[in-house]
């Protein structure tokens, strides 16, 4: 059977998920709202997706609710997001749905039944994707670990940074860094090439800093205790 | 015309570089000694490799020294270490050669004259690697950036592993980690899922810690100086 084709509009001032394109993909009628303060006319659509960044969903709720009709469908994609940020369009009698896009197939999902719960999986495997199902709560935690995780991968580019400027070339350290893994071992401390003396050699104070601190996270989870102390200690100078 | 095949031995305590099997796999012949704080006799050696781990290093050398003779070659592959650490092989009359394994075909050289500088290119191009030259000072700075990389290539193994909790899957953590990118921007501070609510939302102390240090060194590589003024307040809380 033929899943049946809905009218979605998109409503939002930025792309934050691929969701409008992978329902336009499978068949469904995709239209992008122009994006202003007071929103189109929403009436005719069976779906509205809220590509809208953080700071500005609250307000984009409330103003969508104003004109939101009874068993419409709205999604948000703010991954950090849960669904109680929909409550005004919740108590219109509209089906709420928060989705956060963890990969190109993995989704995740809030709802506050049932319904929105079986309409939100069913859209998700129309997608051929994967759902996780997460509380309010636990939103928050997911978008704090995929920011852990994003800051950690910025970072990097500050380490290559360092390397590109010892070596006097940036693909060259791309290159370098891209086959190097993870430490078993931190260098011993102490001695003349030690993570000390190798931290002092650090020109930019902000590089040596991240460094040091980075140091520190690595050496509480491998329990070294000496280099935790470390670079505790230079913290305290 | 054919390279000449010469007697290698490895002295060390570990496994420091893929030098000892590369040059085997050239044909040249290449033997494990034993490792003891007194080395085995090495006058029928034509070249030793010492693979010694760095604070063991100068001990090392100093032994060697006393059973060296005049033309043999001595190569140690600590990569933070430059030549200045060989002085002691030096002085018999040996050439002395400080390599550091960057990638299966890069290496970092340094030597104190132009005899061990072309001995070393030789060898190197024998391989079909790459070499990078750098002067005493400079290799303690390669081995800080190369550690810096390795440390943060680390410390996103903690980020992915606070994803997994939150997603109670360690395999799906690691691939929606490996699907996401670098941050272009971090997410505003303020608001119910801004960036102070989503670090005080990690339980952990120590992850708490390193994902706000490593937020503020993105912030600060960035210009984002909302972000950076945020991680620096909360240092001091």
């Amino acid at each position: 059977m033929q899943a049946p084709r809905m009218r979605v509009g998109v409503y939002g001032d930025s792309r934050i998920s691929t969701l409008p394109d992978q329902l336009a993909r499978v068949g469904h009628d995709v239209s992008f709202l122009d994006y202003d303060p007071e929103p189109p006319p929403v009436e005719e659509l069976d779906m509205v997706i809220l590509e809208v960044r953080e700071p500005l969903l609250e307000a984009a709720v409330e103003k969508l609710a104003e004109r939101s009709r009874r068993g419409q469908i709205f999604v948000h994609t703010a991954l950090a997001h849960g669904v109680q940020i929909m409550d005004p369009l919740e108590v219109t009698g509209s089906v709420v749905i928060a989705l956060g896009q963890l990969s190109p197939d993995r989704w995740a999902v809030t709802a506050v039944d049932e319904i929105g719960e079986t309409i939100a999986d069913l859209l998700i495997g129309e997608l051929g994707a994967s759902a996780f199902h997460f509380n309010d709560v636990d939103r928050l935690r997911l978008g704090a670990a995929v920011t852990y995780v994003e800051v950690v991968h910025t970072l990097r580019g500050d380490a290559v940074r360092l390397l590109a400027d010892v070596l006097g070339d940036a693909q060259e350290a791309q290159d370098i860094a891209d086959a190097l893994g993870p430490l078993r071992r931190l260098p011993e401390v102490a001695g003349p090439v030690g993570l000390r003396a190798r931290w002092e050699s650090v020109d930019n104070p902000g590089q040596a800093r991240a460094f040091r601190q980075s140091a520190r996270r690595v050496a509480e989870t491998q329990h070294n205790q000496d280099a935790e102390l470390w670079a505790i200690q230079e913290e305290k100078l």
